[in-house]
């Protein structure tokens, strides 16, 4: 399995047109980033220094917050919100999604640092309601929200809906952090700017390594009270780097670069998810992409679609997905996200192997 | 004072031959380390990668490990190494040096996120030694040695003290874990390897921005056990980003670079202290110095020491100190830490700036 695996890998990495993301993840993304920076600029030393105070500052405009503070990662930074909420409130409760990255994703980080309790809130097949969140029977400092919901597709709330989160919290006292990993991504379906979505929230942290595609690094914005506690928990955590320009150099590139394309790739996102779903058992999550990303689930077992995609992607020079994930009998899923590639690819290498990939799919279900 | 404080820098910053260290931190440390850097080659992905395991297998190596793992920062290795030895023993009691980086610099992380509690061993004003550790009267689960103590101006025992404080811990079942963030700096003066001095304890961290001088970065190193622990707890303090590689391939870089200059830097920052020591009221801490480091204490207010420095630099184009602290009536100090600079300033420059500094001092002092 290991190597089957390691070979649907190797066969989406050999093929002329991957379609997943921006580029490879190899050092020609920093060297690009730092091909016109200045080597005469100054570092910044322990959080302090132009270059990261002015981006901190641009992205606390950018975010509509008062203030803004650069992280290593966000990992450390949602983790160090939910602390300061819980810290004001002195009560060690919060709540999120089941499938929340600092629930799956980050070893129990919260609860074996912060001693932190998450109610798990709503169901991991679905978004969590402003009725999940209306019956919550234990008190709670902050409720975290995921925008898109990535670990069911990328789902969103509707905005009316979001709103009414919103306010219910706030007249309850619960702070409102937002996990904005993709924030970006989802202005074009809102149709809102960043600023106006994050108005809904206390806190938010925004990534730049997802539609962004830098290196790493986070941005934690909210009052400068919050951000001013944020900066101590960021050395308490070891995240105060001596210097941090390395990702804040290439945050401000990538940003500069793509954040006008945010609504390209939500429309590619549809166009390529509509292209999974007219194959023979192949269905997305969510059926029409509410930002540039969806997962896209086949009804087959892992083992068996992965050579019918090698083939595809050898006989195509077309890439649709880097890797599967079982998903109970008989079905593996994937997730994709749009940038820079798609665009890149000829549309009709495109519609080739989609093509040749429904034939085969036809083929091995016998008809 | 602020003014007066920041003209003292901003002199040193003017100056053609500042004396500390290698370089500006400017974004120029990150160009050169990347001009022969391919940018095929993959980024690291979540600690995983070439780039980033075959580094490590490197240090480890150095360091006489079985094994080792990349951090982007010491506090967050070094909160994570007592936490791993007081996890084992069950027991949340460590000791360290009062002027620890620990105690003094992390904004109390260690008691935060760990609730680990340090026993304060020895005197702030000299180093730890076998009869501090022989005395304490309740258990600990690690003591933790800073090798130079750098606040005590990169002291060190005697090697035979060391080796005695080692076999004393065995023999009592204490780990002993060494803050290295200066290791390299101090094998000239023990006559010995890095993996020699390591053999001593059960755990070391070693820093990419000290003598090595890169951007930043960290290695913890251990056993397999303990580096597999470590990388849990990297992941819940959120440093186990997505790609680390920024800094791995510049630590990889200066340490190729100056790794073999650690003698020269032993040697010069000897000879600088001999001429700071010859001035009149001014005294460096050691007197002579074992590692690339130390202090220099001036007896003079540090407002009154101010203006002379600056005479002094703009007269000879020399910078001597960067800063200056207070410490206590009409007394004030700086750190020095002698990297590529040093070497390349002419001798006679620096001849000529003691010789006016001496004369100032004198001067001031009505001599």
């Amino acid at each position: 399995m290991g190597e089957q695996r390691k070979s649907l890998g190797e066969a989406y990495g050999e093929t002329a047109y991957p379609l997943i993301g921006h580029t490879r993840r190899n050092v020609e993304v920093l060297l690009e980033a730092f091909r016109s920076a200045d080597g005469s600029q100054m570092g910044d030393t322990y959080g302090k220094g132009a270059i990261i105070e002015e981006f901190q500052t641009r992205m606390a405009e950018v975010l509509g917050k008062e203030s803004a503070v650069f992280f290593p990662s966000g990992t450390m930074a949602q983790q160090i919100a939910l602390r300061i909420w819980c810290d004001d409130a002195d009560l060690k409760r919060v709540a999120y999604h089941p499938l929340c990255h600092l629930e799956i994703h980050e070893e129990d980080g919260l609860k074996e640092l912060h001693h932190i309790e998450p109610i798990l809130l709503g169901d991991q097949e679905r978004l969590i309601t402003l009725e999940d969140v209306q019956r919550l029977d234990r008190d709670i400092a902050c409720l975290l929200l995921e925008l898109p919901q990535r670990e069911i597709g990328g789902q969103l709330p509707d905005y009316a809906e979001l709103e009414a989160i919103s306010a219910y919290c706030r007249s309850q006292g619960i702070k409102l952090h937002l996990d904005g990993a993709r924030l970006f991504e989802i202005t074009p379906y809102y149709q809102k700017t960043a600023a106006e979505i994050c108005a809904l929230f206390d806190s938010v942290y925004v990534s730049f390594y997802k539609g962004i595609g830098g290196i790493a690094g986070a941005i934690l914005a909210g009052g400068t009270d919050f951000t001013a506690k944020s900066k101590v928990w960021k050395r308490r955590h070891g995240g105060d780097l001596v210097s941090l320009y390395p990702y804040i150099i290439s945050s401000d590139y990538y940003y500069a670069e793509r954040i006008g394309s945010m609504g390209r790739y939500y429309e590619e996102a549809k166009e390529l998810a509509a292209m999974f779903g007219q194959c023979r058992g192949v269905k997305t999550k969510p059926a029409v992409p509410v930002s540039n990303m969806f997962h896209v689930h086949f009804e087959m077992d892992k083992e068996q679609l992965e050579p019918i995609l090698i083939d595809v992607y050898r006989a195509t020079g077309v890439g649709l997905v880097a890797y599967l994930n079982e998903a109970g009998e008989d079905q593996c899923y994937s997730e994709v996200n749009v940038g820079e590639r798609y665009g890149k690819t000829p549309k009709e290498s495109i519609h080739e192997a989609f093509r040749m990939l429904n034939e085969k799919l036809q083929e091995a279900a016998g008809i």
